[in-house]
């Protein structure tokens, strides 16, 4: 069967190409895929594969029941694309102004479409059923996959995978990682209210850049001094805005920024710890005025430990797979991370870096590239282990040494 | 002699108060003050009086030539008004909207005209020559001093006089300082040139943000330690500015502040030692990119101490004046500092606090007034020191208590 | 053989007891473990196995020959002892002022003791041959394993297994993690050299205290900035020392610190950010002096993959074993670093919690004391370890998942 | 008269030095001036003065009664020396080990006997009556003055007048000031308590050496923002304290300095705005502990005006007096601030620069020398000052300028 499968990808190699290309032409913002949706849903529609739209949103969910009973597998790509202007030059560049698939999730769309398709060819063969969710608004908090969930997405499924093209990575890699693989994304704001007046007369006022610059400088504290030095975290204050005369001291002083983690112990301890800190540094100068918010956003992604080592197994035996390597854990975020607080399942890279010159720019850039053949992996790697998956045992590993 | 000088000016004050009131709702912005000037000269020009426009820019001077020998005494002031929309609702509000006399500067070129058409009057019997500096563009650097006395302000001048009507400090008040008496008042500039990046990888980055809140720490240990204590100095960042998404971190930040300084010697190291700082502080951020701009702005206002004396022992002296006192250092900057700088003389302030109710709003405020009879004493004062310095030996003082 | 292994250690229980209780009551501080080291060696005579004493400074060497061929494995205990007064009241505490075996090493020298006379009595029948090294001075850098290794006590090794009895584990508990486990433990020291002076005259001086303390603050962005957030990194300045009288600014402040990290690169990233760190805050306060010391300690404790998972596997079969965990990075020090930097082997935490009730206390605290039934654990789970590895294949692990 | 009371000091001027010098070779600490008390007191009764001993502690006041009725002034001198070993390898050096007069108050006792003598030959002639004060413990908090008023020192005294040879100014200087001359010299101790542990465990800790680098960056901007910028104030962190090994972050951090200022409102200010800062700064770092004391040295120095500038005039009148110059404002502090709590007077600095090249060396440096010519200086001054103050008219001075 896997031999089948991996066969039947690669002759779809070249419509899957199309696909991606039609879509990183036809990029859509966050939450306005409108079109995306609707070109997903023909898609399917056309195989004569059953579909349902507007799944917490613009999410489009395919279903593919085998002929054999089994479980229940989900895949998962997503299809929103960034406000940024394309600057690769390349021939199937971005018709809209402004707007680029700079991610990969045309590419992850592409992937998914096709794996649609030829499990739907293999059906009668197969166990089990296979739940292709295409998800919107992974850009954007508070994303797409929460709402989809809450509308039924994950309903009756046993296990889920999802990968992300990655640029950074050679091609040809599969990466992967147990446990906290990318890190919890929050966001937070200070208001720093001092008493503004004239520069000549601090005595008079309570200086919100100085104030502020305090805070700053204590913030540090969190992560260098607060926070267990084997958990990774991060709390990044972005901007700082105290917007005056030369002559006038600040009254105010906005600050925001960003809280990295990947325990939900560590994540409450940050978000307390701003807080004191916040509060003590308005205390100790003279008591003034604050505001502050915290905004959680996606959780961090925690893969599933047998699901994981599933994969990675399966991976190193996908033809045209050069490396299966543990990956770092990555700060970045994902709202993947909420399908895995459901269902069991695991999230890996698939390694994308144009075999070009002018390759390497990273996510989100104006010049991002991939490299297309990775599509292929990728999709050979979700294909196999939806598939692969019916008959895996799920024991718990008793063997500690294989952690 | 005086007496006389202060009865005619008595006699004037109606018509003092109207000049006041229809220039008050005439203002003009800082070196835009046309009509304004016009106004000046076409009122000494319908006297006879020698008058001269176009002085270093606006700037207008009358001279009145005694029918003796004598001194030739400069008597300043300012004329132009701010960017406020006035909020006092007055009768004789502004007429111009978003501009405001909101420092009073209407009031001291009706008591300057008053003392013009006085003198005038009186002039055979004075000794000496009085020339009567109107002085545009005193609110706005680089001021309108420096380029009149370019243009000759000055020249044949004794001795100069002028005052500040100061609604902070009650009617009856004349306020007044040997030496240093205003502060040099500079603007500082500085941009931190760090790395961007996103929020989740500082160690890809130099961060603008934690640069420039250190910088902000570590500027006040300028004034805290390395400025003489007895020495009055002030280091005020005003302006902080880094915007970005909450998930990036800050490429660069801009800084701007004030520097407030007595002499010219604390002036120099505070320069010096801000950019020092800023230096040391981008180096410790491994190597981070800045700059540094410094504008000088007005010097401090350093009254001669004869002059500060004699006009001190004389306001005693003047009728409806309560109180002489001596002032502390004020942190404000005033732009007769460069008149002082060329000429002896003295500067000082008038108190001028309203008696209705609504009183003590500061200078620069949408809803400041004056006392309006404080013109009458600042008339007094100032016309009473033109006529009595020419009689007065400008012996050194050898008293040494007596400063 | 298992079987027969773990039957022979259960019958020497009581004696590893009694030797344990004996090097209790005699601790010896690092270095200077002399009657320690003649215990070892005598004891290994009485039985007639071969023993090198005076490796590498005290370190004893025993070696024991199997009656076949196979590797060579090699495990070590270490002996020293801390300048600590014991607390715990026990009977048979130190007899030594002031020294206290505060951190197991009595029980780490009395199991594999136990071990050697075990392995010894079944040596007919053994593959292989067993290096037991009794290493010295594990508390005190340089530390007695650099020395011992350069003395050859791993000529011929195969492979090498350590433990540490570890009061803060449960008993039962066998903890191990494969790579980077325990951290590079670095010192440093800085002294800044401001310019004293009269408290009353900052402006004379370059302020150490201020300075030392813009230092600490600015040496908190290392951790919270400049280091990748997934590589775990501690820079803790733990004395800062300016003594003066009340009214005398500080002339010199010395601080010294600890750096913890896991890999190279980070250790010399830190290494290098202090002294950025450090110089541009010496600029920044006007050019003050400074001299920086960074004193390189054991290096991190890195366990092989094949070797860790072997042992992991192999201890959960241990009789009396509960729980074969996966351990966090511990960000505590271990000289074993350098045995593993010269061949193969793993180290590995062996839960000794008491299970009275005053129990708790950390390693190096006055009332620390171990659970004595965790030594036959951790004899169990080396000795089979060492007899056991005789069959190990040492493939490469091909199936990524496992790792 | 005066021309009388200059001849007959200068005819002193010999046996004035021998006094010096001998007091030289026989330095007391503060509060222990035994000796150099009872030589005082002898000098007195060899020439038959009224002499009380024991006054507040080890102070003696010798009174003198003039023929005419008038006022009584006080004349003050200190005799304590310090805890210094001399450096100078002058012929007539510190006899006592460790011992030294590094402040010149063995001149002024020198002078003040002279004085003595002079104006107790002159008494017939002489209105008034004379007190001469001889203070001890002037350099140790809570100082000799406030005890010897308690005991009565200044009962019945209409003016008292001390000076202070000052070896940083010229010879032949008088230096005097109005109002706040020199600072309140307050002594602050701050302790924090935070939490030990391991270096390598920073979030199990509350690191007092963090913590306190804090609070000193913090304290900086009580001068640099919080004190009206014409208040000369210096806050000064002159110790910290925290000692660890290595890898130990620290318990507790010891902190103590100065406060100088001149006016009780910022002297409060600063008190309550430290701790608000020491609190804040607790609060901010999760809540740790601390100790706060602020201890009032002696108040500021606040001269008479009418005094001062009584002294002034008349200085420049002196024999031998080249320059009469008001003075800066000192951070230094005197406990001669009390007496002029408690009646009018005024305080001022003889100059007092050896003219050999080896000059120039700082109050309290071991190498401290005066040039004993001032000490003529300082005796005509004082004795002119005290006899003509018989004549002197308290009159409210109304000539405004001169103040």
């Amino acid at each position: 069967m896997k031999q089948a499968l991996f066969e039947k990808l690669e002759e779809q190699y070249d419509e899957m190409v199309q696909t991606r290309r039609y879509l990183h032409q036809h990029p859509e913002l966050s939450f306005k895929e409108f079109k995306t949706a609707a070109y997903i849903a023909d898609f399917y529609k056309k195989l004569g594969i059953d579909v349902k739209t507007g799944v917490g949103g613009n999410g489009v969910v395919a279903r593919i029941k085998g002929g054999k009973p089994g479980k229940t597998v989900a895949l998962r790509a997503d299809f929103d694309a960034l406000p940024i202007q394309e600057e690769t030059g390349l021939p199937y560049s971005s018709k809209a102004p402004g707007v680029m698939h700079a991610c990969g999730h045309d590419a992850h769309t592409a992937v998914l479409l096709t794996i649609g398709k030829v499990l739907h060819d293999l059906r009668e063969e197969l166990p089990g059923e296979y739940v292709l969710i295409h998800q919107h608004a992974e850009e954007l908090a508070p994303g797409g996959a929460i709402s989809m969930i809450k509308d039924g997405c994950l309903d009756g499924v046993d296990v889920i995978f999802g990968t992300h093209l990655w640029a950074e990575l050679p091609y040809g890699t599969i990466s992967y990682r147990t446990g906290p693989f990318m890190a919890a994304a929050d966001r937070f704001e200070i208001v720093i209210q001092g008493r503004g007046g004239h520069g000549a007369m601090p005595h008079k006022t309570k200086d919100a850049v100085a104030i502020g610059s305090q805070l700053v400088m204590n913030l540090q504290q969190i992560v260098s001094r607060r926070v267990n030095p084997v958990e990774p975290a991060v709390v990044s204050v972005s901007s700082f805005i105290a917007e005056n005369a030369f002559n006038v001291i600040a009254d105010t002083a906005k600050l925001q920024g960003t809280v990295r983690t990947f325990s939900e112990d560590v994540r409450d301890l940050i978000e307390q710890e701003i807080e004191t800190v916040v509060k003590g540094t308005c205390i100790a100068n003279g008591g003034c005025g604050y505001e502050f918010d915290y905004h959680r956003g996606y959780p961090a992604v925690v893969n599933h430990k047998n699901e994981t080592e599933f994969l990675a197994g399966l991976a190193a035996d996908v033809p045209g797979v050069l490396s299966v390597e543990e990956s770092e854990q990555q700060m970045g975020g994902e709202d993947f991370a909420y399908y895995l607080q459901n269902v069991k399942g695991t999230f890996f890279f698939t390694g994308a870096l144009p075999d070009h010159e002018d390759a390497g720019y990273p996510h989100h850039h104006p010049k991002f590239d991939i490299n297309e053949k990775a599509m292929l992996l990728a999709a050979k790697t979700l294909a196999s282990a939806a598939v692969n998956y019916q008959k895996h045992e799920l024991t718990e590993n008793k063997a500690v040494g294989i952690s």
